[in-house]
Order: C-alpha cells, then structure tokens, then sequence
C-alpha cells in the first residue's frame, strides 16, 4: 500500500483523466485495462474473475475495502480527494477506483450456441444506454449480448456502472463483419426480431410463442433506430404498441419491456 | 416584445434560480407557475391548454418561435445567454423558457370515474422518476396518475423535461390522505396491484385477467420500494420475473414493464 501526494505520479497512468471519453476509448482497449468505479462494483468485477491491476483509494475507504486489498494481489494506492481529483479530472464521489484487466471476448459462435435468448444491439453509441440495457437484460433473463462495431464499449466507466455491474455478468461478444454477420444467429436457430415503432410491425404480445422459442431482439439507437439493412436482415419486425402520437420510450425502458415481453410468453 | 439586459429585472422574477430545488418547489405551486424549457416542450405546453405568463428567450431562438410569440398573449422578454444564465443560475441550452400558469387538479375522484387503466405513486420524490413514468404512462396507454402527497411535482422543470411533455397529457391528482384514500379508488371498481420484488407476489404475466380488467398499479421508489401500509392496502401483489441475485430495474424501465404487461393481457 501506497500513499500518493503527485496527481502525476506515473504509476497512477491508469487513472489519469477518466472524464476524456475519447482519450479512454481508445486507451483502455489498446492497454487491455477498464476502471471499475465504487466497492459494489469494484466487487462485482472481482467476483466475475476480473484481475485487479492496481486501487486508488481515498482513507476513508481503507475500512470497507480491507478484505479486497488484503485479498488482491496488486498496489494499492491511497490519496485525498484532491488527489483523486488531479488525477482523474473529476470528484470521485465514490472514493474508491480500481484499474482492473480486460479478458479476451468469446467468439459469438460460443454465445450463439448455448444461449436461448440475446439481445443485439446496433450502433448504441452511448455509454450510459449500453449500461441501462444490459441491467435490463441480466434482471429479465437475457442470456447474451451482441454488439454491433460501433456500439460503446460496455466496460467504459459509465456503463459499468449505470449497469450495476450487469457488464460483467452477462456474456457479450462483438458480432462482425456488420450486418452480414446475423447471418451466424440465424443459422444457429434464433428467429431475428426488430424491435421498431413502425405500425406494421406485430405487437410483441401477438408475436407467435413458436418465434419467441429461440431468439435475438435486435435493438437500434433512440432516434435513428434499426438501420434498414439490419430491419432487412430480421425475420420478423416486431412493435411495443404506443398510444397514439407519443413519443417513444427511451431505449432503457423500451428494452425492459421487450425483454419481457420475450422471456414470459 | 422587451430587450433585457439586467438579470434583476422584477419583470423576469418567474425564471429567478430555477436550480434551486428547495425554492422552487415552495414558490411554484404558491406562484400558481412552472417552467416550461425548450421549443417542443413549450409548444406541448400550450397545446394542452395551459396558459402563458411570459416568455424568456435567447435572440437565436426568435425565429423558430415566431408563430408562439405572435399567438402569445404574454410579454416575451429577449436576452443573450449571459443574461438567462444570470437570471436561472444554470447555463440554458435550449435557449428559450416559458412561464407558464398552472390548472387546478381534477379531483381524483374524476380520474377514478373514467380511467380504466392507473398509476399510483407513492413518494416518488425524485422529479426525473416522476417524469420518467410519466413518459412511459403516456406512451404504453395509461389513463392517469394519481399521487401520493410527497411526490414530486410532475410540473417540476426537470420531470417537465424528462417526460417529454407526458406531464400535460396524462391527467393526474394527488391522492390524500394517504394511503387510506386508496380505498376510494377500490371503491370506483379498480384491483390494486402492488409491484413489488418480494418472490412470494404473482408474476405480472401470470396476474388473473379478471384482475387486469379495471387496475390500478402502485408504484414506490427505488430502494425502499412501497410502505408496508401501501402493500396491505392492495388487493395483490406483483412481481416482475427478475433473473436470480440481479439488481431490480430503475423505476422508469420497472414502470414501463408494468405498464406492458397491464395493457396488453
């Protein structure tokens, strides 16, 4: 255990600058590391087998995290909230950061092939969506994610949290070349729903129980939706029914109510 | 219209420290006022028929807001971004406001006659939670919303702006006193239906559809959840089917699954 006083203290690399979303896009990945952010999440990365690289706790933190740091095999690194501050760019509410290590992807073949009902997600750009739909999932039973390229990195500090640390119970894989490659979950046997507010689609509860046996909801962006190759590239496109002139749900919420709608008929 | 330059201007009291929660949560409803913020939400406003005290705008927006400011009867007040953020204390992205004059709320026993389909909140004190249901009531079909006394205030900015407007649309009362007003709404012919997490209440896909003919769902707030009192007052609890040892939903997505799942057996 380390007490630090230098917000560029080298041995901090880890955290530096955690608020600069696009610095960290690219940073995290490339070194293999994510932040996990507050001991419930902290401990919920642990739990699903992550390796701890290193902690950066304020004092005040040291009594709650004993165990984890006797425990961990890994600095520990203790600064006041100043510190904190200096070095990740923003008040750490939570007092209690740990840079954790990346484990390689499953290929989707391995999710497709034991799972009975994904989600797949395209072009979520936003970190905090990501989050919110993988708390949906893992509470109402969805056994996979699939991401599109371009969807936010589910690890990235945000949606680590948002999600409450679903990220690291519910498998995920990155489903490329896109969208040619749904392809590979329809020949694995999942019936492709597109979720969409169009009025022709068939509403979720009129869905026949025989497309719901084995399937993938294929979710878009609030606001542009599913693109048109991915609507294509669905069996079947499947609606919420809304009340008339609405606005739609957010994605959040919208998901919730597909998933459930998917894992209780 | 009047060009304004000083952020004390009486004329502008209306918009005065729209951050501080505690102020303005006394003042409006004393005031008979709330805020409506940006274009879509102001043009909502008006269309539900409340009526305009004044208006605050940046130059920039005078433009897509022509055809309001000439249909107003109210003084609209222009100033730079300066002045708006002197004035409400926060920097004001969208760029225009409206003080608007409040209704009176129907009594719930007028809600009660028509609806078919409610939501009951109890102490849902957090304003982006109450807009949040709001959105999703509107768009999954629900008939109103009735409140418990410390709800937070549906015309609050903030549960104005999350719920995209639902607010206006969706009518709604406070139910006092609480909880043994609830018996009013039983005694209008509704079931209550009390969501809960606890495992021994029936799974909404499998609640009796004799009991989904006429219901009203109560709603608590993430974390506490319902008051025992407010769970004894129902006729019978309701659980959505969580995955073992997960999180529950926030109360947005557990509102909207709700609400699914009421209005499509």
């Amino acid at each position: 255990m380390y007490e630090v006083a230098d917000p560029a203290d080298p041995r901090l690399a880890d955290y530096v600058a955690l608020t600069d979303v696009e610095l960290r896009r690219r940073k995290e990945p490339a070194e293999g590391l994510f932040i996990a952010e507050g001991e419930k999440v902290i401990r919920r990365a642990l739990a699903a087998g992550y390796p701890m690289r290193s902690m950066l706790l304020s004092p005040r933190w040291l009594d709650a995290m004993r165990d984890v740091i006797e425990a961990a095999d890994a600095s520990v690194y203790v600064g006041g909230e100043a510190l904190l501050e200096g070095v990740t760019g923003y008040r750490v509410h939570r007092g209690a950061l740990a840079a954790m290590a990346r484990k390689p992807l499953p290929p989707p073949g391995e999710l497709l092939a034991t799972g009975r009902r994904l989600a797949i997600l395209e072009d979520l750009v936003d970190s905090t969506n990501v989050g919110v739909v993988f708390r949906g999932a893992a509470a109402l039973g969805i056994d996979a994610v699939l991401l599109s390229p371009r969807c936010a990195d589910p690890l990235y500090r945000r949606a680590v949290k948002v999600s409450m640390g679903a990220v690291f119970t519910i498998p995920y894989a990155r489903l490329e070349p896109w969208p040619a490659a749904l392809a590979e979950a329809r020949a694995a046997g999942y019936t492709l729903l597109a979720l969409t507010p169009d009025e022709r689609a068939v509403p979720l509860h009129q869905v026949p129980s025989a497309a719901l046996e084995r399937c993938a909801l294929l979710l878009g962006a609030e606001g542009p939706g599913l693109s048109p190759r991915a609507l294509e590239a669905a069996d079947l496109r499947v609606r919420i029914p809304m009340a008339r002139g609405v606005d739609s749900l957010n994605v959040g919420a919208a998901a919730a109510v597909a998933f459930y709608a998917v894992t209780t008929r």
